[in-house]
């Protein structure tokens, strides 16, 4: 057990937004609810996994929606809270702990918000090693654990819970509830045990975090390059440098979708990145070839301060370089990649995993709504 | 307290079907799926308002959705058992009561099955006196009770409960979960206590269904005329007779929208008179001008039988007789209206109170999507 003050926030959610690739919601604006409530209420209990008892009962809190509506209509603060508190008394029974499902952006630090708002330990741990846009997408479906019953809360004071058939189903009523909340709600799902806990969750990810973003703190003070440290911290390769050229962005069912072109520079002139997200970068495909893909992480950082970029962030002509870095060994089995391969984002492509200094090249594809290659 | 067996069945969906005004599900179906029940569980106790004890927990079932889907998706007939069960564990107390919110159509049937099921008694009343398309156009609304907390359950096995800051918000959430659900799921919701739903609720109108029903069947036998037959007993007017000459439907947002044009016979030759609906049917325009409107109640009679029709039974070429019938006084208060009249619908429309023996008329409007007059 530590506490965590506001002091580490900035390095947390620094080092969230490496993992967040792209999503997760704004960093920023969670660190800043997050302080609010550390000052309000005292510091948080961060727990290892090992220290939480098997009967313990878990409840991961996050924001779902699309980010880039939640730059724009703020969060009052406690929704999480209230979506944890409707969950409690449904289930009748006191939750124990709350803990990230998502430890990339700012649903790393919305867990903590909700622990120090109630005066309960958050487990470090995640359920995704990074961010994914939805919610079937975590380890513990992969152990067969239930994201129902789970709790959504909008600013507004309304609530819905839903118990559904499988974590698709808990997807798609759970997204058109968050439509109509207004693209955003806090959520509590996923209620596991502290012994489901240590199977089904990802240990040690919130430190992980933080770890990331005090590197990249300390490579800037040391005048050293953030980059490198992130890769050799997380494994993985500088795919591409270049200048984005071109951003197309939606909101289409619930989520932020688009796609960021990079033109090449130094090394890479004369090369074409393009970047396909869903609130997460998904597939970079550089010249018609794909060179790295969900599960792993893609993350587009900014060339001069190694700065991690949400795709709310991407603008015309930033100097950025683009990085890929390995997911969780369990996301590349058959049955992870079932649930966050390139396939499950609708993508025509087998996953080529990313080979430390060297990245996967794939066949190029051409079908479909999701073709790749046509850039 | 009187028991309700497969015997009163076809009367009351007959004369439900009438309350209907062309929605609520269609009656047929409701009745088999009842019938079933009954038969298994044994027949209902249908009991007076004044018969329920000041401290009952009273709960009222439905079916919601798009009736044109409804008669494609059989439901699988425990949908709302589940969703009252469901909203019961909800609430922690036990629910002595089911009723109907809408005695119209197939949801005049709905809280039988629940009763026999279950074997709780069921109200002699419900919160419309009639069918209305949207959660909160129910007299309860009048009178400030909440239509959540509200349970809505599908033939798959999903649930959900949403508790929302108000009736139009319950609407929302619980449209686009039925949408998500195949647009079409049982629901327990309005949640009374004895005393409220005195207060609230309009009485005996699951009787009235009956009566309406067995005065259809008995003047047949006689070889009256059924549709005076209703009129008396309803009051209102005769307000049309002729042909189908077009129908237009759609399913747009959860709702069997849509419009039907009929072509004067008899002492209408040379008329036409148009009706709009939205599941139920809400206004009538005679030669551009409205002769009836929400409240009040539009029914279409076959001309023949004086059997009424659904929205989906109607045809190109049946020969009809449209009436229009006083609705319950509540709804034709302020507060009434503003839930309920034609400008809830978006029609630009004032209510004229329909006068028995003298249809109102209201000036042609034509603005925008809602337009009338444009036929």
């Amino acid at each position: 057990m530590r506490l965590l003050g506001e002091d580490q926030l900035d390095d947390l959610t620094l080092g969230a937004a490496v993992l967040g690739t792209g999503g997760g919601g704004n960093p920023y604006l969670g660190a800043l609810l997050t302080k609010q409530a550390i000052r309000k209420h005292g510091p948080v209990e961060l727990v290892t996994v090992a220290e939480v008892p098997d009967d313990a009962l878990v409840v991961p809190t996050a924001g779902m929606g699309a980010p880039t509506v939640g730059i724009e209509k703020l969060p009052q603060g406690e929704e999480p809270v209230r979506a944890l508190q409707a969950l409690q008394s449904y289930l009748g029974h006191p939750i124990t702990h709350t803990a990230s499902i998502e430890a990339g952006g700012s649903n790393s630090t919305v867990p903590l918000r909700v622990g120090a708002t109630l005066g309960i330990p958050v487990v470090d741990a995640d359920g995704m090693g990074r961010a994914f846009p939805e919610i079937q997408m975590v380890t513990p479906g992969l152990y067969g654990v239930s994201a129902t019953p789970m709790a959504l809360a909008d600013e507004k004071g309304n609530t819905a819970i839903i118990t559904t058939i499988d974590n698709h189903w808990a997807e798609r009523l759970s997204r058109s509830l968050t439509i109509d909340m207004g693209c955003v709600a806090a959520i509590a799902l996923y209620p596991l045990s502290g012994r489901q806990l240590k199977q089904a969750m990802i240990p040690g990810t919130i430190s992980l975090a933080e770890q990331l973003g005090r590197l990249i703190r300390q490579t800037r003070a040391e005048h050293g390059d953030p980059i490198t440290a992130i890769l050799r911290r997380l494994g993985g390769n500088r795919l591409f440098d270049g200048k984005i050229s071109d951003v197309e962005r939606r909101t289409e069912t619930g989520f932020a979708k688009g796609q960021a072109r990079i033109e090449g520079t130094g090394p890479h002139t004369g090369s074409m990145l393009s970047i396909r997200f869903q609130n997460e970068y998904l597939v970079a495909v550089r010249d018609g070839q794909v060179v790295a893909s969900v599960p792993d992480l893609i993350v587009i950082l900014d060339a001069g301060t190694g700065g991690p970029l949400t795709t709310e962030e991407l603008r015309y002509g930033f100097r950025v370089t683009v990085i890929a870095a390995p997911c969780d060994s369990r996301w590349r089995t058959s049955q992870g990649l079932a649930l966050v391969g390139p396939r499950a984002f609708g993508y025509d492509l087998d996953y080529t995993p990313l080979i430390d200094g060297e990245p996967p090249r794939s066949e190029l594809v051409t079908e479909g709504d999701c073709a790749l290659g046509d850039e």
